[in-house]
C-alpha cells in the first residue's frame, strides 16, 4: 500500500525552504518595504513556533491575528498550524461588538496585532475573556505605549525563538489549521474551521493549469485581505510553489496597487469587484504599465460585465471570474473558456467569461430548485449545493449549522443557473430573489444590466411587498458624478426594456448617493431593503 | 470542520462526465480507429461496473488487464476501482513464467485481454489458479476461437450492463485502487498497490502549472504503456481535466506516433528515452509537422544529453526530464528551469534541463551517503529516499519489502547528486556504482559522456572485479551503422579524457552489436556484467 503521510500546512513552507529559499516576499508595512526570502521566512516561522510554544500555546489552541497583508502575517499563517495551533484571522472591519464576540467565541489565547489596529483592541480589552498575551507587529525598536498587557514586540520576541524548531508532522490531517468568521445577515458572525487537509488540497486546486495556474514564475499580489478566507488561500499556494509574493500592506490605495503592479511586475492578483473598479479608474487616469498581469482573479460578488470588458478588451488584462465563500476555503468555480469555446464570437466569449465558471476538480455540486435538481440549460434556477474536502461541514459551535448544512451538503444560499457546459452563473441570493406573481425575478440580473449603462456607478435591486404580485423589484442606483441630474427614471427603464420581459422591469428607480455595503464591499441588501421600505413608508 | 469526503478514482470520471462530456478519446485498436467522448466513456464504464458486479467481483478483488493503450483499457481503469475492485495492469512483455506468477500472486479473478495477446494466455491458462473469467477486447462481432473458458466479448457483455450503475463513494480513500508489478533484478516481480488517495493526489500533481500542467486544452498521447505504472498516471489526470486523449494502440511504430502527433495535434506525450530516440529518427527522415507539441515527458531512465538537445534545439520541441518508479505512482521530480534560471547561458540551461528536476509538491526527499545526509552541492552522492502519500510503503505480500522500505522511507536504490537549487541528478543505481580505490565512479556519467560521441548509438558501463582497485569500469558500446570499424578504443578514450579524472576512465572499451535490455527498454546491467566477465574469463 501507499504510505500514510498526512497533508499538513507546515509541509508547504518546508517545501519552499528547501526548493525556493531565494525567492522573495516583498512586503509593505507601516514604516517600510521589506524583502524577505523563503529561507528567512522559514527560519523566522520556526522561531515564531517556538515562541508560541513558550507562550503556552498547545495543540488546537487558537492564535488570533488583526492584521493587514504582510510578511509577518504570512509567517503566522504557517507558525500557528505549523506547531499544532489554529490560525484565527479576524476581520478588522467588523464592529467592535462582533470582534469581541468572535475573539471570545474562538477563545483566542494570543493576539497578533498591527500597530494601527492597537487602539481598537485597547478599547475592547476588558471584554476579552481568553486572551493571555498580545504581540504588536511593529517595525519600531520600541514598544508603543499601550494599556495591553503583557504586550510583546514581534521582532524582539522572535530573537528569543529557536530557528531549528520542527513543524509538527504526526497529526491527523483533518485537525483544524485555521478559522475565519463570516458575517451573518442577522446575529453574530459564524465561524468556519479550516483543516490541514482542506488547505493543502485547495492549494493543489489553485496550482492547476486550468484554474489559477499559480507558478514559481508568477509574482502574486493578494489584494483580498489575509483576514478574509486566508486571502483566498493564495499565500499558502504561492509559498508551496515558490511564487514571489507582493503584500500591499495596510490601508493601500488604488494608486499603490497600480504602482506595485508596475514596479514588481505582478502577474497575478486577486480581489473583489470594488477593488478592480478602483484600479480601473486609477489606470485610466494615470500612465501605468500593466503588461505583466496575466490574471486578475475576481470573486466575492459578481463582477459587472462592463468591468470585465474594460479589463479584457480595453486594457488587454485577462480577467477571471471566480466563485467561493468563507465556508468553501474558498475556491469553488473559476471561469475559463474550454478549448472549443475559443471559436465563439467575441461577444459570446465575454458573456461566457462573465459567468462564474465550472467546478474545480475535487468538489461536487448539485443545483436544486423547487422540483428537485434543475436541468443544465442555462435557464432553470436553483440553489447551489456543495460537497468536498474543502467545504465546511458546520459553523463552529453554532446552532445555525443546521440551516446551512443538510444531508451532507452545504447549502450556499446562492441561486444559480447552469448551462450545458456546466458553467454556473450566480443569479441571486435565495433571500434576495424576487417572487412576483408566482415567478422568480433575479435582482442580480437586473443590477448587472443597469450597471452596463454609462451613467451608472453602481446599482442594487431589492423587492418591496406588493399586494397583487406578492413582491415587486425596485432599482436603487448611484450615478457617476458627471451624470448627476442628467438621467431620470424613464431613461433607465427605457434602457432595460429591450433586455427583459415586461414584468421583470422595476416598478421604480431610486437615485441615491451611496448603496450600503458590508465590511468586505458587498451590497448590504437587508439594510437597503429597509431604506427603500422606509422611503415608501411600507412595513413587512 | 471540513467535510469528510474521500478522494476516489470514480469521482475523476464523474467530473469528466459532467463537465467535459463532449471531449474525446481517440483510440487505435487492432481493427479500427475509435472516437468516444467522456459522456460515452462514463456510460460504458458504468455498464462495465455492473458487468463486473454480475461476474461476482467484490470489494478488493483484483481485475487483471493484458492490453495496449486504448479506450477500453481506459474504461477498466475507472470501472475496477470505481466499483471497489482493484485494477491490476499486467506487463505483457514479461516472460510467461513471470506473468503466471503475478496473476496467481495477485489472485486476479477476471482477465481483460487484447485479441493479439490471447495466444499468450491460452498457453499458460492451466497454470492460473484464481481466474474465473476471461474477457477479450475485440472489435469483431464474433468471439475468436479459443480454449479459454468462460470467454466473453467486451462489447457484447457491455450491452448487458447498467448505464446508471453508481461509482462507489463510501470507501476509505486508503483502500487499493490499482496494482502493478515491477521486475526485480533477481527473482519474481514485486507488486506495488496504488490507493485511491495516492492516485487522486498524484493527478493533482500532474495538473500543476509547474509540473506537466495537464489542461483541458491539451491533446495527450501516452506512449508509455497503460500496463506500466498506469501510463505514468496520465490517463487519470487527463480524464479529470477533460483533456483529449490519443491512444496509440497495439504494436505502434515511430511512424504511427509521428503521424498521430501531426494528425491529432498532440500537445503532450510521455515515454522512455528509447521511444524518443525512435521518434527522433523518424521525424528526421520524414516530413512531419510537430509544431503542436508543447511537452515531451521523458522518464524511466536518464535521457542522453544529445537526445534532449536534438528535441529542444534542433526541433524546438520542449523536452522535460522526469523521474519516478513503479513504487512512486510514479511522478517524483520534473525538470523545469526556475524563473531566475532563464538568465543562464544556453549551455547551462541545457545542462540543468538534463538533470531530473526538483521534487513535486506533496512529497519529501532525503539523500543519504556514507556519512548521513549529503550536502546539496551538486557533487556529493547518496541514495535517494522518498516519503509521501503516493509512495509505496511495501511490496505486496513480499518479504523483499524490508530491504526497500526502512524507517518510513522508500529507498529507491538510485544514487543522486542534488545541486543548490534542489535539482537531483540520477548518477547511478546503488548496485551499479563502481567502487574504485575507495572512491565512487558513476557508470551513468561515463555512459552519458560516451553517448554524446557522434559515432555511438548506445553505451553502457559496468564494473569488473580488480585486485588492486577493488573494481574498475569497462565501457560497452554499440556504434552507428556508418561508423562500424571506423572507431577504436583509443578514439573513445581520447574523447573522454578531457571530461574526467584519469582514474574514472574505463580500462577497456568493448564494441558490441547490442546491449541487453529489460522489457521496458532499460539496460540490463546484471546480464551485461556477466557477458563482460565472461569475455575476460573472470569470476566473482
Amino acid at each position: 500500500m501507499m504510505m500514510q503521510v498526512p497533508l499538513t500546512v507546515g509541509s508547504i513552507l518546508e517545501h519552499a525552504e528547501k526548493f525556493f529559499p531565494k525567492k522573495e516576499v516583498i512586503s509593505q508595512t507601516h514604516d517600510k518595504l521589506h524583502r524577505v526570502n523563503y529561507g528567512e521566512i522559514g527560519q523566522r516561522t520556526r522561531r515564531l513556533m517556538s515562541v508560541l510554544h513558550e507562550l503556552g500555546i498547545q495543540n488546537g489552541d487558537r492564535v488570533g491575528t488583526l492584521a493587514w497583508n504582510h510578511h509577518r502575517h504570512l509567517e503566522i499563517y504557517f507558525a500557528a498550524p505549523g506547531m499544532g495551533a489554529v490560525l484565527h484571522t479576524i476581520n478588522i472591519r467588523l464592529s467592535p461588538e462582533h470582534i469581541i464576540y468572535i475573539i471570545n467565541h474562538a477563545e483566542d489565547k494570543v493576539l497578533f496585532i498591527d500597530e494601527d489596529i492597537l487602539p481598537l483592541i485597547e478599547k475592547i480589552k476588558d471584554h476579552l475573556t481568553t486572551v493571555e498575551a498580545f504581540v504588536v507587529m511593529t517595525d519600531k525598536a520600541e514598544l508603543p505605549e499601550s494599556n495591553l498587557t503583557p504586550l510583546y514586540s514581534y521582532e524582539e520576541i522572535l530573537t528569543t525563538g529557536d530557528p531549528t524548531y520542527e513543524f509538527i508532522s504526526d497529526i491527523d490531517e483533518n485537525e483544524p489549521a485555521g478559522m475565519c468568521y463570516t458575517s451573518a445577515t442577522t446575529g453574530n458572525p459564524k465561524g468556519v474551521v479550516y483543516s490541514h487537509r482542506g488547505i493543502v488540497l485547495h492549494s493543489y486546486a489553485l496550482g492547476l493549469a486550468d484554474t489559477a495556474a499559480i507558478s514559481e514564475s508568477d509574482v502574486s499580489m493578494p489584494v483580498v485581505p489575509q483576514f478574509h478566507v486566508n486571502a483566498w488561500g493564495t499565500p499558502f499556494a504561492c509559498t508551496w510553489f515558490g511564487t514571489t509574493q507582493v503584500m500591499p500592506g495596510p490601508r493601500f490605495t488604488p494608486k499603490r496597487l497600480a504602482e506595485f503592479i508596475e514596479k514588481y511586475k505582478v502577474t497575478i492578483t486577486a480581489g473583489v469587484p470594488t477593488i478592480w473598479l478602483g484600479l480601473l479608474r486609477e489606470i485610466e487616469q494615470g500612465d501605468y504599465d500593466m503588461s505583466s498581469l496575466r490574471a486578475v482573479l475576481c470573486g466575492g460578488s459578481a463582477a459587472p460585465l462592463g468591468l470585465i470588458k474594460a479589463f479584457e478588451e480595453k486594457h488587454k488584462i485577462p480577467f477571471y471570474h471566480a466563485y467561493g465563500a468563507t465556508e468553501t476555503t474558498p475556491l469553488v468555480t473559476l471561469s475559463r473558456l474550454k478549448s472549443y469555446q475559443q471559436d465563439l464570437s467575441a461577444e459570446e466569449k465575454l458573456k461566457e467569461r462573465a459567468r462564474q465558471g465550472i467546478l474545480v476538480p475535487g468538489l461536487e455540486m448539485k443545483v436544486v430548485g423547487d422540483n428537485g435538481e434543475i436541468e443544465w440549460n442555462g435557464k432553470d434556477m436553483g440553489e447551489l449545493l456543495l460537497r468536498g474536502p474543502w467545504i465546511a461541514s458546520e459553523y463552529y459551535k453554532d446552532e445555525r449549522t443546521e440551516q446551512a448544512f443538510v444531508d451532507g451538503w452545504f447549502h450556499t444560499g446562492d441561486v444559480v443557473t447552469v448551462d450545458e457546459e456546466g458553467t454556473i452563473q450566480i443569479v441571486d441570493r435565495t433571500k434576495d430573489l424576487i417572487k412576483s406573481g408566482g415567478e422568480w425575478i433575479s435582482s442580480v440580473e437586473i443590477e448587472n444590466a443597469i450597471m452596463t449603462h454609462e451613467a451608472i456607478f453602481e446599482a442594487s435591486v431589492v423587492a418591496i411587498p406588493d399586494e397583487e404580485w406578492q413582491e415587486r423589484p425596485i432599482a436603487c442606483v448611484v450615478l457617476h458624478e458627471e451624470f448627476k441630474d442628467k438621467v431620470n427614471k424613464e431613461d433607465i427603464l427605457e434602457f432595460l426594456r429591450p433586455q427583459f420581459a415586461k414584468w421583470w422591469l422595476p416598478d421604480d428607480v431610486l437615485f441615491m448617493e451611496e448603496i450600503p455595503k458590508t465590511s468586505v464591499g458587498k451590497f448590504l441588501k437587508r439594510q437597503l431593503r429597509e431604506q427603500v421600505k422606509a422611503h415608501y413608508s411600507l412595513q413587512d
